[in-house]
């Protein structure tokens, strides 16, 4: 097992997770609400117990939802509130709970202004998803017309001693359930559902580091805060790593402050974020701090770090440009790159990467360049440079570093780790920090 | 609901998968095992009937292996077979099914022969991982160091009638699950729970179709098939249209072929792959199979379409170069872009993506080329090009096209599909086919 695992986090409260839909069981979709929705959780101190995917047909919603009220206290599902003969959620939990489902009007008005302001006929049979079980609250859908869902029982059939229960009910497109979680289920729980008490949790990040380094580190310089209850979790994602400082009770902001305190001082600028901040942020952040402006030279990596750094928004204000240099020739016409320099010593070479990284500043109005060249593989390694061998090249008006590493992974993975290494150095010269790390 | 579901597959076994790690389950690990098995599943004909994630810790395991084995035939688990205090489900397995563990002298073999030739000493701790219960099969792991175990039931105790059962136990780590799980268990699957029928399946791709228009159209060419028992399972995101087709018994070959000829008769070169190839895979083959050489000008992509590109190996023989000019400057100083353009008609207009692309062809030893510039958003918009806007200039040494699209969505989204777009324009140039769509 890798990663920090949240204990001691409400130990009185269960909550489960049922996916609905076929194309989330036969894998034709990746299932992507249950890691959004458990992180939405945790940032809140929820725990999320048990998670299951079933199919959207014959009496998989009934079975599955009578089994997690056997154990739970909150039970939320996903999908199938929609009009079509396979949206069945609503209908089972309904019929489960022998609760008589009632049109609304509200829904039904809110589904029509929905078509209406689109300038689109509303189909009849799309009233369907106004039908609410007795007593349940509805969570209009700003994205959408299906609602979202919620029945509190107050006393639950299916557990022993019949404490409350609640079902809360989500529609299955993210771009309709992901603002309905945060913006009125998650105001909901945080006021009905508190935790029993209090709770603080903190993310730093790193880039660079290893996993077994940092752990061994913090282990020595927190022992005193872990024996009081600190929980630490890591997250190692091929050279990147979280360190997360989670904790209950009344003292548990004081713990979490104090482990960022000394955790700071210890590693210091080698936190490049805090919270879900990425690597890619915090370098865009830096340039536009420092009024620099950047562009980049890249082989291997193929327009990756580009990629990366154009999600962020706002990038366009400090990135200039990028030349994907594939073929040699590229190289040459596009960088500026001698043609003897790659005869001599090689596409994938120190004198290589330090042409590229100059010939991108000399071709661009950029203040600061990288210039990445390697092996991404499988093929093409030798035995000085064997596959995953990689040349950084980093450059600003008045010097050039260049900076060799092996990342001996698959194509990918080589991309993801080489592109972190630039992003990195870059974030570091940008700042001023040491360069070696 | 969306996409296809595939009915009628393997009705008298039921299969289940328990993922177990805390890290998955509280969501700070996306849990990809799940689609990735149903996936290699459903290619074999085998369907996942239920999968649920737990902790793995506690009574979690024994429990959710209790419940699984009353309702299924064969229940896979991940996770939890390695050297670590909180790697339980082998131990747990064995305890409920009153299974002795004995230590395997193979597995410890194995285990010390993997340390020995990566030249470290091998931790005693590490031999509990060959501790095998009694009857199983051990699969030994080519990447790693914990086997994958097999337990044969003859009688399911937790099941009414007690039928035989099977329990397969794969390692968590992706790098040492896939290849056991292809190369080891289905070996096995197919030949020790062969399906009670023959099935067969074919995927056929497209890009740039509407879903509902295909789905229309293939309603009314294939009725006759699909009254017969053939499944058609659509698979969209955000463009791209994937056909599948499906069927069981003594005809599957016969009616999938018939149903393949007659859309690859109907939709013709529309159809740019089979199974899992992806459109720029395609597009490679089409270049190297045409021997001409590409070369991008990527503005509000940012460098993705070169990314997705490189991602394919081999790339390099047919991948020149690619410019990310996102900044205005680096449309003129790297492609060579007259400023006046850019001025007078904007950085996002037709004369600006035809001089990005036959700049780019200029300064490059390419065949053919590709230019986008666009309006990714959120902001930028104006009334006569919203958000969403893009123009994608096309050239090859004879003639240039430029393309106007409107792709309003959010900013990944607008990259994945104007990426699509391109590469399918690229692919239609490249093989002579009609730029209309």
């Amino acid at each position: 097992m890798r990663g920090g695992v949240f204990r001691g986090m409400m130990p009185t409260m269960r909550i489960e997770l049922i996916n609905t839909g076929s194309e989330l069981l036969i894998g034709q979709t990746q299932n992507t609400h249950h890691s959004w929705m458990a992180q939405q959780l945790g940032q809140y101190g929820y725990r999320l117990d048990h998670q299951s995917t079933i199919h959207d047909a014959g009496p998989a919603i009934r079975e599955a939802l009578e089994t997690a009220l056997s154990r739970s206290d909150l039970v939320m599902t996903t999908g199938g509130l929609g009009p079509t003969s396979d949206d069945r959620t609503r209908d089972d939990i309904a019929e489960l709970l022998q609760k008589p489902l009632r049109s609304s009007q509200s829904v039904v008005d809110h589904i029509r202004d929905y078509f209406e302001s689109r300038g689109r006929q509303m189909p009849e049979r799309v009233t369907v998803q106004a039908m609410v079980p007795e007593g349940a609250t509805v969570w209009m859908n700003a994205f959408g017309t299906a609602p979202g869902l919620l029945i509190a029982l107050g006393a639950n059939p299916f557990r022993e001693g019949h404490p409350p229960a609640w079902i809360a009910m989500f529609p299955g497109p993210p771009r309709e359930l992901h603002p309905m979680f945060l913006n009125q289920f998650i105001p909901w729980l945080v006021e009905h559902l508190p935790l029993p008490e209090s709770f603080a949790c903190r993310i730093l990040r790193t880039s660079g580091l290893g996993e077994s380094w940092v752990e061994e580190r913090l282990q020595i310089l927190l022992k005193d805060l872990t024996d009081q209850g600190l929980d630490i979790g890591y997250c190692a994602r091929s050279g990147e790593v979280d360190i997360r400082f989670v904790a209950s009770g009344s003292q548990a902001n004081a713990f979490v402050d104090e482990a960022c305190r000394r955790t700071y001082a210890d590693l210091g600028d080698l936190i490049h974020s805090e919270g879900k901040r990425s690597l890619e942020s915090a370098l865009v952040e830096a340039l536009r701090q420092k009024g620099m402006r950047l562009a980049l030279a890249e082989s291997c990596t193929g327009g990756f770090i580009a990629h990366q750094i154009t999600n962020v928004p706002g990038a366009s204000d400090v990135f200039q440009a990028g030349v994907v240099s594939y073929a040699n020739q590229s190289k040459v016409h596009l960088l500026g790159v001698d043609a003897e320099t790659i005869n001599q010593h090689g596409a994938v070479s120190e004198k290589t990467a330090k042409a590229m990284v100059e010939g991108v500043l000399a071709e661009t109005e950029a203040d600061v360049a990288l210039a990445v060249t390697g092996i991404a593989g499988p093929s093409g390694g030798t035995p000085d440079k064997p596959v995953g061998t990689v040349f950084l090249g980093l450059a600003d008006h008045h010097e050039t570093h260049v900076f060799r590493r092996l990342n001996p992974y698959d194509r990918e993975t080589f991309k993801f780790v080489t592109a972190h290494q630039g992003m990195e150095l870059l974030r570091r010269k940008v700042l001023g920090l040491s360069l070696e790390l």
